[in-house]
């Protein structure tokens, strides 16, 4: 499978100087890819045409139709035409057709009824603990900005990522601010990475919605240069979710379960 | 009907200098809406608790439930309880419930199936033509953003507003990108505003999504610091929608329809 560009030029206009130049500029691409399930059309869904793969796993995980990479039989992205085949081992039941020929917006891989059917099933406190020390987050959200090109590029991709305490082992870039959490929860289940002293960094702002994928994905630590909701906030205090917010330079906010961050003070 | 506070205190642990302080910060509020018609549960949306009146005029508008707000016989907001009863003046259609029970992202004021349905019967090419002065493009987003002391403060809301050639007419704040530009909608219709010479100015990224539900409201300008999607580009070329984005300072780069943005060089 081949990724399609996920920045296109587009001729622009720009002022600057008070002067006005005709030149070439790059924007992001928005490419809709449908996904088939057993022959049958699920969802179509609006997203950055890469890792796609990724993002097929990590949907159907976070759509609840799967619980592991092992239940796929084939899957198969043909990119030019924007289909994605999916074969599962088990046959969906009707209720998990209850939402087909839906089309996903960019901004929201999966969020309309989220407290009423899927989350329901797949949301999990999280159980094994572990901590983290300040410098080592403010470490690795310099990583995790330091390779984001393509959002500099074009100011409109969000990034996920999946961290050890030391580095970040995979990075996920889309539109779609859930999609890129979408593609780093596939990549997870596929390479069957451990959860354990696993953080997630996540470009965008912490809502409920991002919280609660975030406890599907099963780790319990977000990190983010944005801010969170109320909301996200008190799920992530009962979902036993570290949240750590704002980390900008060398300095960060921690709103949930301070007890899992460690201070070494510097002498 | 009071509003409720859309920004909410939250005890954090702010590293800073090194060194890590308990203090009080303030986060955004996400609230559950539920929306009634003619005594029917229709959806339910999160966003946050103001100018919610706008938000289900904008909302209704934007589902193609109504094309004016004389169409709404009565409309009630129980802030306490979070819930929104309208009553119609005509019924419903059976088509009209296709998507009972909804739960509505804060990120998606409506976003999914958009090409099939409701977009395709309300998302309109604009007739009316005007043009603008790049000065006043860069004015408007000045005053635009120094009044977003929500933003500044809790970092996750987002901002819409309606503006004529030289000042912000109406502005509204949600959690969600197009909850913001459905309470401007809602108050457009309530207040019957003009269209003509008329820019909606926004703060998050534009995204084929946010373009159509200009193109819905009806207006030929969308103007936003963030940037633009591909597809966005290609559907404002053609429903007739000039584009300009990355208005930061005194700089802006104009994706469509350039022949209506004016230099006045200045000497």
């Amino acid at each position: 499978m081949e990724d399609k560009p996920i920045i296109q030029s587009w001729t622009i206009h720009k002022y600057e100087n008070q002067s006005v130049t005709q030149l070439e500029d790059e924007v992001a691409v928005e490419f809709a890819l449908t996904i088939v399930i057993n022959g049958k059309e699920y969802a179509t869904m609006v997203c950055s045409p890469c890792q796609l793969e990724e993002l097929v796993i990590g949907f159907l995980a976070s759509e609840a139709l799967i619980l592991t990479y092992e239940e796929i039989q084939t899957l198969q992205v043909d990119v030019g035409a924007g289909f994605a085949y999916v074969d599962l081992k088990k046959e969906l039941l009707d209720t998990d057709w209850g939402r087909t020929k839906r089309f996903i917006g960019s901004c929201c891989g999966k969020s309309r009824e989220f407290y009423y059917t899927q989350d329901a099933k797949t949301a999990r406190t999280i159980v094994h603990k572990h901590q983290i020390i300040i410098e080592d987050i403010i470490h690795l959200m310099k990583a995790f900005q330091q390779q984001s090109d393509d959002f500099k590029r074009t100011g409109g991709v969000h990034q996920a990522a999946l961290a050890s305490k030391e580095s970040i082992q995979y990075r996920a870039v889309d539109i779609g601010r859930h999609n890129a959490l979408d593609k780093v929860y596939g990549y997870m289940l596929r390479e069957h990475s451990p959860r354990r002293n696993a953080q997630i960094v996540f470009s965008g702002r912490i809502s409920s919605e991002v919280l609660l994928k975030v406890a599907k994905i099963g780790i319990g630590f977000i990190l983010s240069p944005s801010a969170p909701t109320d909301l996200a906030l008190r799920l992530a205090n009962d979902l036993n979710i570290t949240t750590v917010g704002f980390i900008r330079n060398n300095r960060l906010n921690i709103y949930t379960h301070p007890e899992n961050i460690i201070h070494e003070s510097t002498s």
